[in-house]
């Protein structure tokens, strides 16, 4: 059994996290640690564990956590993780990271972005970015895993058919993302308080999201292109989970059908688990990939104005987020990446 | 392995099967058949299921079905059921009723309710009500399970402790519900249209509501009273899946208070994994049930006015059907009855 | 002209006040004032009046105000009002409480369920119960008037022809209210945020919400019973606004019908223009009221087990706040009740 | 007093317009037709006009109400207005039509994108396009007005200020819309089955949408440019009313700000009361013009990519239909266009 453990498990990630790792047939949980919870039961933060959940917090020890475990998962905020992933490299502990700390590889890009200063390059330079479908063999050799934000994680499947063959041009991308509000974290805050939420929509950060570069620096290791130029739009749609990706390219040449755009991402999927590509008849759908580790992905080609549009579903919470690192945790491991994974959306 | 058969598997009753079905350790789904959709695949008409579901619908030969199965879950309309069962139960395969047509003991009262001819009184002689908490044995000997209805399994669970050690007055028991949309099914109709269901809050059959006589028998063989009468009222909530029930009603005593009440709650259901019995510091909330089996409950005395309140949150789509009728089929089979079902509530 | 403002306008009360007042033939909004926003347009906080709001918040100046206007609107919090009122009162300008200060007539009840101490008796003994429907000749006569809470105008108005009319045993009436999430207010908590909120109901304060002893007073006030005992439970649903309520009690008779009930309530109701009863083929739902001032009722005769069911649906920030704060205010001016109030439900 | 009709009052556009029409100060709603409702109450088609509306449906008689009215609004389907034109326009009764058939000036488009002949092409070359900022002196001398779709009014009004200055390429514009479910009509469908499209984002109609001839034409008329050539992927999400459109475009020259492009924008919607242009610190929001006739505006310039982004929002059914029709009617008949239609958006 893998022995795994959760740092920062009091939100959204952690709790989603406990989901897939407390049921995996290969893993035994640990530890949970909180830096404000410790002691405290899960179920009195989270209360569909009441009644059975075995998990208590425990206060943060991370030399403790590192002996005792084979893997952590870090939810903690951007900034925090840079500093604590060291002790457990060093103690030869995996170390999946979910903020932002480990995902780009140029640092400097990471401070512009982001505004703080990176505190561990050395590290930065050895973690693998875990999406397993695009970078599986960085994943297998890595001891420290970048897992992907939730909306490159959506563009980059989206995508990856078309940058990987160079079929488009590159500096000519525009994708408008659709988001559940779960992606903003449990804090209560104006925006998210319901009866402003529901029945509206709107876009935030519609120049300057931070996940831009990353979407921008997969599509540069895909392609091999240097003049990737991504336009990202971020929308907020009264719904918990999911995000709809839609993105809009020129293809180079000009004789695309649907059916050949359709065959060539099955092809470049075929083999992948959680990856399902949707045919002529249907459009992906959030709701059926809700609580899932798919990403449905479908594509068009307008033949009128010569543009191919992509669409790709997934749950931010679980192929965007959670279910996402333990699907890199079985690469790790060597198991099936389907292990533990494998449940449908929860539709209706 | 359990060799399981779904018949009209294409609502979301039937859906919702396959999803614990297809994931349990000790069954193999045999087949799907439906009238309508024969030949069809399930990902045609359950999205969810895209990319990784290996069944198809097939047409309806209930002598087939029999043959190959060791159970059958029929998932059809209310006066539907009735005809089919006897083809299973006489080839000795478990039939699992999810409709009305094996709920009620009394035929008279079926049909004074349902207003239709029973025509299988003696199936529905030997059928046992599929509550496992509160009819367990009864289950254990059967071939022919009614599964309860949805709100039935909300009502009966919030006051079975109540009933069973006679504490209150039978004749005076006020029941509110309050349910997703789900519940009404997989057809479109004016009322289930999203624009006018959404930020909308009415009742539907406030007198009258077919699951009165059903919550009424339960009540009658937990408390042995013959004076029982409820008034039930069902309201529609903008959500999806979930039922909470409010129950109101008068101790024959008036020396209660909270805390002895919640220890009597809690010892009734001791050892019950699917029944929580929530503490003085929180209230059932049907997003920490949903998508799961699990049946939150909790108790309070107003002692002021001398009455008790009893609220019992579960999702209807599992608890009030198809995970009930998963856990119902454990027990028959000897499994644990827990096998397959413990997942925890789609929070959030 | 009739001169009004509105003291803290910060909040969703405030903000619906606009709406209507700013609409209403008679009145010229004289000011907005707000602690904490002073200087601030309307817009910035209330983006629905962007572009053509003629308003900013001024700094809270109660002398100036007083002078300024002949009605005045306090949408304070429970405790800050008593204080404020004294001021508007002494210089002879209107003052409508939304408050609960100035709701309960016995100061010691008032002391027990809201946990302070009542500092204005005498204007209290002074105050009209601002429910026109019910108490239209006390309003007309008062200069202080206390807005009724919006869980009891609901009940109220559901129970009034019942309890005016002393059919019913008053000991023994069940209402349970579910209500879309603005009447919590404006500030985001954990419990209002949306991920959490939407697809879930839960009920809140099972036992002892405040809105209850000013149910009591009403109906002990209607009835003239001194035996009158509710329970009230409020459940918390996802939408924004509206409020449904179910009341269950026993009548004194037994040979009620339906159509006979019915004609009681049409009867009662005669001439009410926002009282609407509906007929035995349509039940109240709140969206049919969503942002206008109606309430709609309706009745029925359980004859099974001897219990009337009454329903009402309305806007808890409209006919259950400011818009009957705003009918109050036209019946103190001798203006037609229905002045700027008459505006269908938005639905869908 | 104008003395107005609306033939096909029974969907939501109906009983939309007479939320706008009942109220209006100059307007006597003169009669409501339906081919199917004749004798109905309207109340018994939408409740939110129980108890005060004195309206009922009338069968369809054209030249009684040719006679009757002074302007008729038609809100039938696609198709079935350009045969009922004809009556009205030869009594000289204005013509206001809410379907698509009067829309777009080349009959070879509306045939090609409609799949049906267009039998009235006399009639259409004298129709005005009722977008009053954009075509208000057209309006204003014409008889037959077709009222723009929803998604064109969102995207025209977005894009307008930047295609009259001829600041950007018209080939290379991308508009992506999430509209609210109402846009889809009354009539119940799976995909707007309340279970199925709550927590729910998808696309449709992702290649050929018909109302893309209707932008692109716009665009032509406003820029003067032959080479417009637009994507247009229109979004469902979960809420009732609704459309948040967002472009992205690239501009001519390269030295913008989105300080100036806010000013560009303001000076071309000065004295429009209905579109109101957002500054820097505010995105569009659907909710804030839900219920109401404004357009909420903003854009940005990213200059990293060089590209704009423009963002509107309003309401479907009033700025994007009925609302749009009587601000069309107010220009036809020299009232101010504001007249009637001055009501903040519901929020919350």
């Amino acid at each position: 059994m893998i022995k795994a453990g959760i740092i920062g498990a009091s939100g959204y990630t952690g709790s989603e996290l406990l989901r897939w790792l407390g049921q995996h047939p290969q893993v035994k949980v640990e530890f949970l640690s909180s830096r404000t919870l410790g002691g405290k039961k899960l179920a009195d933060v989270h209360p569909q564990w009441a009644g059975w959940a075995p998990w208590s917090y425990e206060p943060q020890d991370l030399a403790a956590m590192a002996r005792r475990c084979d893997v952590v998962f870090a939810a903690v905020p951007n900034g925090a993780s840079m500093e604590l992933a060291r002790t457990f490299v060093e103690a030869d502990c995996y170390y999946i990271d979910l903020s932002a700390d480990f995902r780009l590889r140029d640092i400097k890009v990471y401070e512009q972005w982001y505004k703080q200063a990176h505190t561990a390059p050395d590290l930065n330079a050895k973690a693998a970015y875990g999406l397993p479908e695009l970078f599986r063999e960085e994943i297998k050799k890595a001891k420290l895993i970048g897992k992907p934000g939730c909306f490159p994680t959506g563009a980059l499947l989206a995508l990856a058919p078309l940058a990987a063959h160079k079929l488009i041009d590159m500096s000519q991308i525009i994708i408008n993302a659709m988001t559940g509000v779960s992606g903003a974290g449990a804090t209560p805050k104006p925006n998210f308080h319901f009866p402003h939420c529901t029945e509206n929509v709107q876009a935030y950060a519609t120049v300057g999201h931070r996940h831009t570069p990353e979407i921008e620096q997969g599509l540069q290791l895909l392609s091999g292109s240097g003049a990737v130029q991504v336009t990202f739009i971020p929308h907020l749609v009264p719904m918990s989970r999911g995000i709809l990706t839609t993105v809009v390219c020129r293809p180079l040449a000009d004789d695309w059908t649907t059916a050949a755009l359709i065959d060539l991402f099955r092809q470049y999927y075929a083999g992948e688990p959680f990856v399902v590509v949707l045919g002529e008849d249907r459009l992906p759908q959030t709701k059926a990939v809700a609580g899932s580790n798919f990403c449905h992905v479908t594509v068009r080609y307008d033949r009128r104005v010569g543009r191919i549009i992509v669409q790709s579903a997934l749950d931010n919470l679980v192929k965007g987020s959670s279910g996402q690192a333990v699907q890199s945790m079985n690469a790790l491991f060597g198991l099936p990446e389907t292990e533990g994974l494998m449940v449908p959306g929860l539709l209706p």
